[in-house]
C-alpha cells in the first residue's frame, strides 16, 4: 500500500485527490494547501484524510511514500526537490518546471536517488492518444507532418504564456507518438493585453527528418477547437478529441512516387507523383479515465522501482522545447536549436 | 461593347471564356493557346470566335481591347508586358507575377500607359469575402489574429511551391479585408518530395500593431479544410468556404479590460480580465458567381478608365509578401521585412 | 426551510440528492431506498441525513414538508397518492405515472388537499428549451411543424418501450413550448428483440390547426441525435441539443404567399408561392442546470402555495399521449384521439 | 450504334441529352418539347441533333431505336405507351407513372413486346448506395430497420405531393438495398398552402418480418438533410448524401442476446441484453456520374435484350407504394396493405 499526499488543491487538485482516494494499491494520507479554507471539503468527504498546511508537515510524514504536486508551474521545483531529498517519490503537473535547468536538476536528484519522477502528460494516457502511437507504430509511411491546433476562449493565465499553458499538452503528445524528437523550433506569437503574457502562438518543430511538426495555440478564439492531423506517405491520421466517440479517423489516402529521379531528370519525375485515396475507419477507443490509468502505473512503478511512460526525461524534452520556443517568439520566429536536450534524452 | 481575347486554355481559361461569352457589355473575341487541340471544343460551342496558336496576332487585332491571361505564372509577365505595351488592358491571373520586381514594373506600366491592369483575386468578389470586409469595417473592436487554413490532398504544382498556388489566396482576401498591411513575415515549411517545390508551410505575417495573421496551407491533408478565423476584442468572426449556406459567423464574444494597469500595477491588473459571450449570427450572403462580377468589374473599369478594387498594386503586395515568405522559409522562419512594398502600396 | 424527502436512489436519485443538498430555503431529510445498500454513500456524504428503506416512517416523519420520487414508474402512483395523503408536496419523476387514469386521480388529489403537485419535465428548465419557447412566442408567423428525433444505442428499458423513455421527452418540451396541445396521436414501431417492448417507434400528432408533430426515437442507432426542427411560415428553428454551445438556431427562412386563390383559380395560385432566405442566428443560452432551477421553483411554490409549470396537468397530458400513441402502435398507426386529455387540460 | 430520343427538355432533360451525346454506343438522334424555345440551345451545341415539338415525328422515325422521357409525371404513361407501341424500347424518369394501374400497364406491354423498360431510378446508380447494397448483402445480421430523411427548403411541386417529388428517391433505394418488399405503409402529412399538395410527409413501411422502414420527407425545412440510417443486429449503416467524401459509414455496433428465454423467463433474459461498439469504417466509393452508369446499362440491355435493374416491375413497386402511401395519409395513417404489388413483383 502506497501512501501518497497532495500538495495543491486548486484546479486540478481536487481531480488528483479523487481518483487517488478510489485506486486500489494506494492510499490518501493528507492534502496539503496554503489555503486551509480550500481543504475543508476534502475533510468533509475523506474524514480519515489529513489536511494542513505545512508541507514540512508532509514531508516528515512516515506515511507517505509519495507526493503529488499540482501547485502553480513556479513551485513544482522547489517542492519537488524537497520532497525527493526527504525520499518521496514524486508526481507532478505538467509542464515540469518552470525551466530546462529545474527540470534537469529534478531528473538528476531522481536518479541519484533512485526515486521514480513521474510527469503528469495525462493525454499520453487517454485511449485516443494510446491508440494513435500504435497506428503511428504500425507505420504511415515515411512520417511527413504533425499539426494541432488547440484553442478556444480559454481563461487567461496570468503567469505564464499560452505556450506552457496549452502547446505543453501537444509537445507531451507528440513526444509520446512520434518516433523522432525535434532539432530545433521557430516560434511567432503575440500578447495582446497589455501586462499579460502571449496569447496566441504557432510553433514550427524541426526534425532531422523531412517531418515537421506544428503547433497552434490560441486563448482568444470565438470556437473551440482540439484537432490534430498526422500525414504519412501510405497513411495519414485526424484526431479531433471534441468528438464524442470517432476521436481517431484513419485515412488510407498518400502519394505515391515513381520512376528514377537521378535518372530521368526532374521533368519527367514530376509527372510521375500519384494520388492514393482509400477507406477511413475509426478504431475503437478504450475509455477508461486517462488520470485514474496514469496514477495505477505510477503506483506501480513505485512498487518495482521503474520508470513510468512520462517520466522526468520526457518532461525535460517538453520543458525544453517550452524554454526555446519561448526564445523564438520573443524574436519572431528565429530558429532554436534543441541540442542540449536532445543530448540528455 | 469591349473586345476581350483569353490567353491560356488550360485549367482557369475555360471559366473566362464561359464568363466573357456570357456577360453584357463584353464581346469574346479570340481565344490563344500554344496547343491548338485544345481550342476545337471552344471553336464547337463559339462558332464567331477565332482561336489561334499566335499571340502576336492578338496583339495585332484592332478589335481587342483587352486581354485576360490564364497562362502558367512564369508567363504572366513578359505577356501582360507585350499587351499593355500594344495598348491592351489586362486581367492576369494570381499570383500577378513570379517576382516582385517583375509586378512592379508592371504596375509602372499601367501607370504610364493609362491602362487598366486587374489581377484576379477571385476570392475579394464572394458573397462571402464582401460580407466579411463589410463586418471588420463596422469594427470588430481592436484587431486581434487573422489565421487560415486551406489543406487538403491537392494537386502537386511542380513549378511553384504550396505557398504560391494556395497562401495566395488568403493572402489577397487579407490585402482586401484588412484595415492593415503586414510589416513583415516569418515562413516555414517542408518539400517531402525529392525535387519538387514544398507541399506544406506555415507562414506569420506581423503588423504595425498587435495584429498577426497566420497561414497554414497543405498539399498532404486527408481531409479538406478552409477555415479562418478573425478575433478582435469585440466580435470575431469564423469564415467556413466548406458550409454550403453558413459560410460566415459572428460571434459576439471577447474579453473585457477593466482597470488602470498604470496605477494599479500588474498583480491588479490581470484580475480585471473579463469574458464575454453573446450571440452569433450567420448573415445571409449574396451567391452570385465571383468570377462574373469580378469581369463586370473590369468591363466597367476600362469603360470609364479607373482601377478595379484588385489593382495592380493588390497583385503587387501579394507577390511581395509570397517572395518574402520563400525566403523566410529557406531560412527556417527567419523574420525577412515587407518595406519596400509598403513604400509602393 | 422546506424538510425534503428523495425516494428511490438508483440513476436519477443521486442528482436530486446533490442538488437539494446544495439548494438555499430547503433541508435534505432523508433518503429512502428499498435496497439500503445504495445508501451508504450517501451516509458517508450528508452524515446529517437520514437513510431508510421504510417509506411509512418518511410519510411519518413531521420535518418532511415534500417527497421528491425517483422510483421506477410503476410505483409512481402509489407512493404518490400516499404521500399526499400523508400531507407531503409532491415532486415525480416523468412520466408521472403508468397511465392516464392514474395520472388524473394524482391531479385530483393534489388539487382536492391543496398539495404542489410537480412532474420532473427537466428539458424544460434549460435554457435551450426556455429560449426556444421564448422565440415560439415571439411568433414564427403560422406554425407549420414540430419535429424531432431522439435516437441513440441506448439502454433498453425492459419494463417500458422507447416511447416512455425517450419520447416523453419529446412530448414534455412539446406541451411547454407549443401554443396549442395536440388532439391525436398516430404511431408506429417495433420491437425487435423477443420479450422486450418496441425499441424503435415513430409518432405522429395532430393538433386542431395546421400545425403537425413528429417524434422518432430509437434504442439501437448507431449514432446519437438530439435534433427538433420547428417550422413556421416566417422563421425556423433547429434545436440540435448536442451541439456544445449553439444549441439553437433561429432561421429567417420561410415561404411567401401572394394572391388571391379564390379569384384566381389554383393555377394561377401556385406561381404565387415565394422562398425566403435570411440571417441565421444563434441566442446565447443560460447554461444554468435545469435541474436546480426546476427545484427552486419547486421550493418557490411549496413556500407561495402555486403551482410550478410542470404540474400535474402537464404530467397528464403527456401520459394521456404516451397511452394513446402505445394503442395505436399496436395497432400499426390506427390514428387515435385525445379528447379526454384536452378536456382535463 | 443505338438512336436516342430525348422527350421533354425541362429540368432533367438537359442532363439525360449531355449524357447521351458523350456516351459510346449510342447516337442522340433528335429532342422533343412542346416548347420549340426551350431547344435552341440544343441545336447551337449539338447541331447535328434534330429538334421537334412533334412526338409523332419522333415515332417514325426509324433511326429512333430507344425513347429517354423527362416530361412531367402525368404525361409518361401516355407517352410511353405510344413509345412501345411504335416499337421503342423506353427510358423514364421516376416516378415511373401516376398510377399503379399505368404502371402495370406499361410493364405488361414491355413484356409483351420484348422490350426494354428502364426507370431512371437514378441514386440506385451511384457509388455510394451499390456499397451499400454491397454491405448489406453482405449482412447486417438480423434487419432492424431502414430510417431516411430528406428534407430542405424546396420548390414546391404543384402537381404531385412531396411523397411523389421525395420519397420516391428512398423507395427507389430501398428496393434496391432490402432484401425484402414491403407489405403495408400508414403515412401521415400536411399540406400547409391552401391549395397545394402535402409539403411534409411521414411513411412508415412494414415487412413480413420485424424489419421496419421509415421515410421523412419535408419541402420546408430550413437546413437540408439526406441522411439514412439502416440498423441490423451486429452491424449499422449511416448514409449521408451530403458528406462530401465519407458518405457511407459502417459501425461495427449492435446488441447481443444471451440466454434462453424460453426456459428462464422473462425477468432474466432481460438481464442478458448486452451492447457491443467496435470499429467504425467509411469505404471507399466509385464517384463515376451515376446518370452516365445508368445509361450505359441501358444501352446494354438493349443491344443484349435484357432488363435493367430498374426495370419495369421495380418503377411498379415505388409506385404501389406511392399510391399506398397517398391514401394513407388522406385517412391520417391508416395502414394500407401492398398485397397486389407484391404478387406482381
Amino acid at each position: 500500500m502506497i501512501g501518497i499526499a497532495v500538495i495543491g488543491y486548486g484546479y486540478w487538485g481536487p481531480n488528483l485527490v479523487r481518483n487517488i482516494a478510489e485506486i486500489s494499491g494506494a492510499r490518501l494520507v493528507s492534502v496539503c494547501d496554503l489555503k486551509m479554507e480550500r481543504l475543508a471539503s476534502v475533510k468533509a468527504r475523506y474524514p480519515a484524510v489529513d489536511i494542513t498546511d505545512d508541507f514540512d508537515e508532509v514531508l516528515r510524514d512516515p506515511r507517505v511514500d509519495a507526493i503529488a504536486i499540482a501547485t502553480p508551474v513556479s513551485a513544482h521545483f522547489s517542492l519537488a526537490m524537497k520532497a525527493m531529498m526527504a525520499g518521496k517519490h514524486v508526481f507532478v503537473e505538467k509542464p515540469m518546471a518552470s525551466t530546462a535547468e529545474e527540470a534537469r536538476r529534478m531528473v538528476d536528484e531522481a536518479a541519484r536517488r533512485r526515486l521514480v519522477l513521474a510527469v503528469d502528460h495525462t493525454f499520453i494516457h487517454t485511449g485516443a492518444v494510446r491508440k494513435m502511437r500504435e497506428i503511428v507504430e504500425n507505420g504511415l509511411g515515411e512520417m511527413y507532418y504533425y499539426d494541432s491546433v488547440r484553442v478556444n476562449l480559454g481563461l487567461f493565465q496570468h503567469d505564464v504564456s499560452v505556450i506552457w499553458d496549452l502547446a505543453v499538452h501537444d509537445l507531451s503528445i507528440m513526444d509520446y507518438v512520434l518516433p523522432e524528437k525535434p532539432v530545433a523550433v521557430s516560434a511567432t506569437g503575440m500578447s495582446h493585453v497589455m501586462g499579460e503574457p502571449e496569447n496566441i502562438a504557432y510553433l514550427t518543430l524541426f526534425f532531422e527528418s523531412k517531418l515537421i511538426a506544428h503547433i497552434h495555440v490560441n486563448w482568444l478564439a470565438p470556437v473551440k477547437v482540439r484537432r490534430t492531423l498526422i500525414g504519412g506517405s501510405s497513411k495519414m491520421i485526424v484526431y479531433d478529441d471534441l468528438e464524442p466517440s470517432e476521436k481517431i479517423k484513419v485515412y488510407d489516402k498518400g502519394i505515391t512516387l515513381n520512376g528514377n529521379p537521378q535518372k530521368n531528370g526532374e521533368k519527367v519525375y514530376q509527372m510521375l507523383v500519384g494520388y492514393r485515396t482509400g477507406d477511413m475507419y475509426a478504431p475503437q477507443l478504450d475509455m477508461t479515465e486517462a488520470l485514474g490509468r496514469e496514477l495505477r502505473q505510477f503506483i506501480d512503478c513505485v512498487e518495482s522501482s521503474t520508470q513510468p511512460i512520462a517520466d522526468g526525461h520526457a518532461g525535460l524534452r517538453v520543458v525544453r522545447i517550452l524554454e526555446a520556443a519561448t526564445q523564438s517568439l520573443a524574436q519572431r520566429g528565429r530558429v532554436v536549436e534543441l541540442e542540449q536536450a536532445r543530448r540528455i534524452a
